[in-house]
């Protein structure tokens, strides 16, 4: 960037069998000097689409970003579903990688299959990503990609992520976690936009093979109940985790302070679709095209207008529930806000109520949580501070009850009350992260066999199996939902495997994949450790092990040891 | 403190022969969870006089308060040279452990030779401390000795010290580094108050050895030009340093970006000492009764009022050039807020220069600078981002040009331009601390031998011997500034040493020192070790090793694995 310099490079040959979290994950640990400042000259931002996205294979418009993450210190996948995803495997760009620091002020990275360049985009500097999208499709074409670093990411906010197009181009889909808007903005970028017209799309070694591996994973997917039309993620969307997590006692209230709460069912995906239908928006939804699932959705304000994008459990949980706000109108106001400022709902959400316990605000003040947010669209010393996270929220307001793991704060389960999960929170290289090993989908919803969510025993195995094929997952650029069918059904699996050897012409069996989850998870691990990360980060915070979550008023309690065999 | 009980302990055997830092972070290792929270509820405070301090060995008026630092996350002595250390030893007290945390408000400790209690001292919360001292004077007696945790502190400020009486009963004595002022604060206590009267006094097993070992101690303290009456510490106090430092290039300015400016010389001890002669105060003066360097003083306003108490050269330093100040008056306000808000001046200097380079005034800006601190004082979201620090407040303001270690931020010496001393700040385990192994000493005063302070080579091992020393001093009770005799003249060595012996019955040879010290740098490197810290730990940040610094254009240099050679 310091030269506004575009190179294209062809692929040493080691990197040719890798895409998404796998290739990012080794350009950053082969780039970039784990030691480095996070926001200084020494870091990059990679983008990747997976193996297989840009292909018709089924729910697979996934690319990965990375980099060392601001808010761990440590690397960083970060993960989104959008169509700029199967753009850039079409335009046949393994990864997109961004270093130096602009002397220029902001750029905009224009790509298509002419070639690529960057010119001034300091217009849309301070402002929200909405009005910048769409005067983005005005300039560049309704039809193109974008990813884009917002107001929290130009004030180098921790909590900023990488905002994507979602299929009507609204900045709602992201690669949230861990402050990689903040890497790509202190590059000096701004936004990268795709134009794939004339690309040539990704190339198929060997076509039949992916063929038969396509259908395969098609039929998987339209079969279970959680992935089929009409399933649960077809009718209510992820959002349908309230009422089930609520249930378990595992939903976090006021700042993990409680697992249940009966107001928790005005927020449920039940609810949120009933919702829809009466006001209009639209559900079920495409992240990308060529989704089966179909879990995503447009959510409106109550006259139908101001569409916001997919209200995720995650955000629903984090902007409601443990804020103690059960209000739908509110929590899309939020999001809202969080699209707009590109800002990662989970943190924002944690960060709001860890404010609440420092007395910034009380629980359950919707438009108290509103004013905090929009405190980062005015750049205040309070908005920086809350632009950059839950910890360091916590440590601003001297708030010693911190839901984080390697300075990330948690997503919406409580570790007390499903113990696998927390396990996978303190053992993945990325910070406390559900996506990383989704324990939950066995202890709660008996995806790939059954295990006790208050049983302790046994989850760092379950957790070490699960990093193992999600980190193969994220590589091949499948959506994570895709894994409730393989997990159940082994011809989806086998498809899978099959679709990656087309594309790749190799000739991987499903017995390979743990280990080659295993490869991509130590990259990570030994980048972090370079970092400084030893056993100490792989730990929930101390509160949890001696605070009691009602309901089941239990503690989490997985032995230390437990928690360093993961990857030993 | 969570039922306000205190209690009497014997000292088990295996502490009868430590005191001060040896002590404390030895009952810190034993007693405090590594991984703790600093702020959370197993977190304790230790304060322990040295072990001749309270005896009228010269020089020794030190104590040692340790616990896990809320900024650097790993253990923490921060030492102090007052009465107050003094009384503790003649109270026969070997150490205070303030465990558990207070819900009856805070809290004042008062003891005396027949007991100890704890009252209410919630009327204080709130107030500067000069005032309260006065109060606390006026309720107990002109002579007490007074510890208190100020502003910063109740608001969890990691820049909170421990402000310990002067010899005039001022809040200007201060154990000032890594926010044992809020690990204080977070257990529910404001204040402690000793009153000596009717105390036995310290207990010498071997008089005639610790009678000779004084008189030895004694005479070259007298005779060193850096510590004899009318030397350079007597005569211009620790100030004199900003010339001799300014000299060598090594004084930094305007956060860190320049090692000289022809403008110090206004802030020099030599100018200060002018001053003070015309317009009152008081120079030399003592920190505590029976120190025979007198480096102290009491600065004043331009009429002789408002006594300050001691500007010491780091505080100088931090509030002054390295935030382009260069006016003693403004430095002497900048420094009376510090102790009245129970704050860390080298912490807030650093983290006001930051917040310049940040864009929250402008170098230079005095004015400015009063505005910041007093934000503190109201509690403004802006000023509990301050009250925690450097590092927090560049990641607040997204600045990347940090100068910490270990979170804690850097005195007056830049490590590019004086590298054993950069050598201490990467590996003492209490985060950038020029007083952990004084290399300053050797590098530009030819204390000790000497060595090119641009050299890179043998400064591992310089670093080494100094910080096990040290250990050493800081056990004893003694003040640092005997190490300049003691380096030279190897009578004042055995007379240290002979005191010692002479205390605690022991037979202790100089050949024993090394030995000793390390075995406190191990227990110390332990706690961190096991709180998380790794190698990377040990590392100065890393605008160090890549930007020069004028005038000798150099960058810090010395191998990482001479860094890790300090300690393996």
């Amino acid at each position: 960037m310091e030269n506004r310099e575009i190179k294209y490079e062809s692929v040493p040959e080691e990197y040719k069998s890798l895409g998404g979290r796998g290739l990012t994950s080794k350009i950053v640990s082969d780039e970039v000097p784990p030691k480095c400042h996070p926001l200084g000259p020494n870091n990059k931002l990679v983008i990747a689409p997976g193996i297989v996205t840009g292909t018709n294979a089924p729910s697979s418009g996934r690319l990965s970003a990375g980099g060392k993450s601001p808010l761990t210190g440590g690397i960083k996948e970060a993960n989104a579903g959008t169509s700029f995803a199967q753009m850039l495997g079409r335009l046949g760009i393994k990864a997109i990688i961004v270093e130096g620091q602009s002397e220029y002020g902001y750029q905009l990275l224009s790509i298509d299959n002419d070639g690529a360049e960057l010119n001034d985009a300091e217009q849309w500097s301070g402002r929200g990503l909405y009005e910048a999208y769409e005067d983005i499709r005005n300039e560049f074409g309704e039809d193109v990609g974008i990813c884009g670093a917002g107001i929290s990411a130009e004030l180098n906010g921790m909590n900023s992520g990488l905002a994507f197009n979602d299929i009507e181009g609204r900045p709602s889909r992201y690669a949230g976690r861990g402050g990689l808007g903040a890497v790509m903005a202190s590059r000096g970028l701004k936004f990268i936009v795709l134009n794939q017209k004339g690309a040539p799309g990704v190339k198929i070694e060997d076509k039949e093979t992916f063929e038969e591996g396509r259908k395969k994973l098609e039929k998987a997917l339209g079969e279970h109940d959680v992935t089929k039309p009409g399933g649960t993620l077809n009718t209510y969307g992820t959002d349908a985790l309230i009422n089930i997590i609520n249930e378990a006692g595992a939903l976090p209230q006021r700042n993990f302070s409680d697992g249940r709460d009966d107001e928790s069912a005005k927020v449920s995906g039940e609810e949120k679709a009933k919702q829809i239908k009466k006001r209009g928006g639209k559900r079920p939804h495409m992240c990308s095209p060529g989704c089966v699932i179909k879990c995503s959705e447009v959510w409106t304000n109550p006259n139908g207008e101001g569409p916001v994008g997919v209200l995720e459990y995650e955000s629903v949980w984090a902007l409601g529930p443990n804020c103690g706000i059960y209000d739908l109108e509110i929590i899309g106001e939020l999001n809202r806000a969080c699209n707009d400022l590109g800002v990662d709902t989970i943190e924002i959400g944690n960060t709001i109520a860890v404010a609440m316990e420092g007395g910034l605000a009380d629980f359950g003040d919707g438009e108290r949580a509103i004013e905090l947010i929009e405190e980062i669209r005015e750049g205040t010393p309070l908005g920086k501070v809350l632009a950059n996270g839950t910890e360091h929220t916590a440590r601003t307001l001297g708030v010693s009850r911190v839901p984080t793991v390697k300075g990330q704060a948690m997503p919406a389960y409580d570790p007390r009350a499903i113990k696998g999960i927390g396990v996978t929170y303190a053992t993945t290289p990325m910070g406390a992260d559900h996506t990383a090993g989704y324990a939950v989908a066995t202890e709660i919803m008996g995806v790939g066999g059954e295990a006790d969510p208050l049983e302790k025993s046994g989850k760092a195995e379950l957790s070490r199996n699960l990093q193992r094929s999600t980190a193969v997952i994220d590589t091949a650029g499948y959506c994570l939902f895709t894994a409730f069918a393989v997990m159940d059904i082994p011809e989806g699996l086998e498809g899978m495997v099959e679709t990656v050897n087309g594309v790749l012409g190799t000739d991987l069996t499903t017995e390979d994949v743990p280990g080659l989850g295993k490869q991509v998870l130590e990259t990570e691990r030994e980048f972090n450790k370079e970092a400084g990360f030893s056993e100490a980060d792989d730990r929930l915070p101390e509160f949890m092990r001696e605070e009691k979550l009602p309901p089941h008023n239990e503690v989490f309690d997985v032995p230390e040891e437990d928690l360093d065999s993961v990857f030993s």
